[in-house]
């Protein structure tokens, strides 16, 4: 017989890292109805900010927020994240749920499985952003309508993902790395390497148009966000590079063969129009 | 001592292929003040939507439409343009303007420079378009603003090209045909690919987020536009793809050393955000 634990309702919400998804989470708890405490961890500028854009309520350093708290939210950049797991145990309490935001969950998944043992670890993924960043642009429906993957369940938190109207999605860490290797960290690698590939051919830019405009949109990432996704999922981003550079072999091959390319562009279709109904 | 041959003004011209960019240009020709008369070549269907929405005046068979013509605008698919130049030349007034709106110009030249002989051929490539095809989607606007390549000069046109709001770019053929290999036919084919890698994975459409959605918006673009340019630039294609892999075996090589990696975005996002400066 399988009983399923009762997690209890949170009280005291800490979030470590009050940027744009810090920020946002807290937003997006409130406008959902959580009626208990907010806490914020993060510097003193970053406090500042949260506290005047009404995201927390209250701001302590780590060990202070820690004891009281029922849920601790990391969203801080990945490295950041593993650091902060080092810490965390000493302070928490028996079963306090800890869950992050970051974007690759098995290094911070096994980090977890090593460093927190009185409290409850569940990784995360909110798969939500924007281009400008820090917590004054935090916005309470950033997550509306976009999946948030969870390693593993937690009724409490599955819940308000619900409620905040983010589509949850539960995978295990390695399939999550596997799978944003391929549809996030490789696109952005392609984006990257073309407009690269542009700065090399300045007359290009002369008759560049809107094919060129979509496909480097997201080559004007910054690179200080990319640096930990790169560490943390290097094996599953060159597989993924592998595979597509076979890919491109492949058409490079078939170039002039109609029948091959008509399919690659039937199938392709396909595959673009079924993301847009899912998305 | 250089003389400029002033070429005159046009009085009749003929499109041929009365779609999307050959009743784009008869309305932005209309709009920008051109008084003379505007004949239409289509096919019958075409040409009865073509006049009900006010493209052309007139429709007519080639052969009768060409003896009245000072310009002939050939706005066909790329392999329609080709058999057009076959049989073009016998009906022309000498020194009556050809050109056309092919997206390859090395196979169009050439086939022009062993067919024309009576009229006179500048090589044209206006880079515009849009989603919806067809002369119902017909837009005096739509070339304003965009690149419009010519691979020789010519007076009068160029003198048009200026008026409807075109940038105007002059071109050689082998270098027109180098550079959208890389600006243009690079970008879809790597949107093709990359939408038609998701279709071998459908768990990861369900985390699909604005990253995927951005790098396949061209993989919807239809087979049949894309037939022609694959015949008629395969060599520029073929090196443009071979370049690129090359680039993303470095990235694969440096995914884990920081300087380069940094470097490499650096580099790309000064690309991307210089096309949008001068696009």
């Amino acid at each position: 017989m399988t009983v399923r634990v009762e997690t209890p309702p949170w009280r005291v919400v800490t979030i470590v890292g009050v940027g744009l998804i810090g920020g946002s989470f807290a937003l997006a708890l409130r406008k959902a109805g959580f009626q208990g405490r907010i806490i914020g961890v993060s510097s003193p500028r970053t406090v500042q900010a949260a506290l005047k854009c009404g995201a927390i309520q209250e701001a302590l350093p780590l060990e202070e927020a820690l004891p009281q708290s029922d849920a601790v939210f990391l969203s801080q950049p990945i490295e950041r994240i593993l650091e902060t797991l080092n810490a965390l145990d000493q302070y928490v309490r028996p079963g306090t749920l800890i869950t992050d935001a970051g974007s690759t969950k098995a290094a911070i998944v096994e980090r977890a499985a090593r460093t927190i043992h009185v409290g409850r670890f569940v990784g995360g993924h909110p798969m939500a952003g924007k281009e400008t960043r820090g917590v004054d642009a935090a916005d309470a429906d950033l997550f509306r309508g976009r999946p948030w993957v969870l390693t593993s369940p937690d009724q409490e938190l599955e819940r308000w993902i619900e409620k905040i109207g983010a589509r949850l999605v539960i995978l295990e860490a390695a399939e999550h790395d596997r799978l944003v290797g391929i549809v996030s960290h490789l696109p952005q690698l392609l984006s990257t390497a073309l407009a690269s590939a542009f700065a090399s051919e300045p007359a290009a830019m002369r008759i560049a148009g809107p094919a060129a405009i979509d496909l480097t949109r997201l080559a004007l990432s910054p690179y200080d966000i990319w640096r930990d996704i790169l560490a943390t999922n290097t094996a599953e981003i060159d597989a993924a590079l592998a595979s597509f550079i076979a890919r491109l072999e492949r058409i490079r091959a078939n170039l002039t063969d109609d029948a091959a390319m008509a399919q690659e562009f039937d199938r392709a279709g396909d595959a673009a129009r079924a993301l847009r109904r899912s998305s």
